[in-house]
């Protein structure tokens, strides 16, 4: 049986159609107060095998308190082997303390969720492996780059360099590379003077080459515009944007596009206009492998 | 040490004020994509006694991760007598089932409130007193009327009547009378023939009286303006409205106002433009007797 929470209704029902499995119905409103109602529809048996897909961005508080209300509710009803899908996992940014005394918001939210009961977290591409660490149960970091370079590959006509905007997401371009049998590089920082400081490629030229740039999360678009100008200057004919989590804080598709991106893509991890990329093959291949 | 979150900054001085305690500073922010950073920046020794003042209404789920992300970072601190005081406690609307398989939403939350070894939740008229038996610890169930009568006895030249708009509120409007020794009613409808309701006192006259409103919560308003407009028909001098909670959804306390009340006041429970009686009193007189 599988439940898709608000944030990822057609995520889960696609998952669903991938697993042949029963999609659950949910009832959610909220009163005029702003509390949230919830009930399952379902007469799910207790032995059932349920899987939640819910992921928790923005709103992160609400779309966190409706998981941990599918998890009361299900543990009313004597669900006990729960697997949770949350493709992006809201508060993983902060997993651990670069001050005293800060909240873990991370090792926080493992303790809510592990309140409930539950057997299994999935997530896509965390911000740090270490958030796995945070949890006593098993946490499966799944890697959205071959649902990527699979899209890549089925509607580019040029075959595109992989550049990733900075060295900590060079490992995402090596494995888009790898499935696409193309080339990749990253942006690096040289110093050519006491003042001056250039960003540029790394290894390789993209002189007269169409360009993919890949990130894992675009937040406010800072990083990405910069890199766009710098490809552009160095002779890119195209860039085209891709990340798995379009965070996409206020006008940062606007503005990426507006530094003369070809188009901004990302997978429906989260909800966005361009979350294009499904993630529930991904999903659904790794719960059959379970 | 009284740590005051986002929803109770000023009650939580207040309180602290009225123990003598130390009011713990805090910082809080929020990141561009809506997540919240938080940080406790006092260095609080293990054996302390912390209460943590913060209210769980609207934003109800924002406010509630607060409070979690608060109980983990002293956990983390290995302080361990933590009290809770949630004036307004969110999600007490739904403390049982009415359909299958509703979410209990009140339980949901007390799950969350006790993963992080709270020792005591105090919170004020909450909605049902069954709330209490969802916690295996205590929770103290405060009232606020003699803080409201206190304030009548103050602000009122002539010692009104008080009056619940239902039955249910008829408790309240007598604490009150009894604390003031003045009249109290409440509004009931009498069916006069199969066609006819006709809402009106059970039993005395508000003929040339002053009166007083009295209520638990006021959300959208319209039991008020229903009760206001009866009481001015039966011939009301004045009608002023209090409430603990002032959840006050969109426009009700213009309605309240346009409705003919003379004045629409609460106690701060919750932040609004009508919360002019305090509860540190309350509060604080309660935690010394502990």
């Amino acid at each position: 049986m599988i439940i898709g929470g608000s944030a990822s209704q057609s995520l889960a029902s696609q998952v669903a159609i991938e697993l042949n499995d029963k999609l659950c119905s949910l009832e959610t409103k909220k009163f005029p107060d702003g509390e949230r109602y919830l009930r399952i529809k379902e007469d799910i048996p207790e032995d059932e095998k349920v899987i939640i897909v819910q992921s928790t961005g923005y709103p992160q508080d609400e779309n966190m308190m409706e998981l941990f209300f599918i998890l009361d509710t299900l543990s009313d009803m004597n669900i006990t082997d729960i697997t949770v899908v949350s493709p992006y996992l809201g508060y993983s940014r902060q997993e651990r303390r670069f001050k005293e005394v800060e909240c873990i918001s991370a090792k926080a939210t493992a303790r809510l969720i592990q309140t409930f009961g539950v057997k299994r977290l999935i997530s896509v591409n965390l911000h740090e492996d270490s958030i796995c660490e945070l949890y006593d149960i098993p946490v499966d970091n799944l890697s959205a780059m071959p649902a990527i370079a699979e899209h890549i590959k089925e509607t580019f006509e040029v075959k595109p360099v992989i550049l990733a905007p900075d060295k900590g997401a060079q490992n995402f371009a090596k494995e888009i590379a790898t499935i696409l049998d193309t080339d990749y590089d990253y942006l690096e920082k040289v110093r050519l003077s006491p003042e001056v400081v250039e960003t540029k490629t790394k290894n390789i030229s993209v002189q007269d080459k169409s360009v993919v740039i890949i990130d894992d999360i675009i937040s406010t678009g800072g990083t990405i515009v910069n890199a766009i100008e710098i490809l552009k200057e160095q002779g890119a004919v195209s860039v085209d944007v891709f990340c798995v989590h379009p965070v996409l804080v206020n006008d940062a598709v606007l503005k990426i596009n507006a530094a003369g991106a070809k188009s901004v893509q990302a997978t429906n991890s989260l909800k966005s206009d361009v979350s294009v990329i499904s993630l529930a093959k991904t999903i659904a291949n790794h719960l059959k492998a379970l």
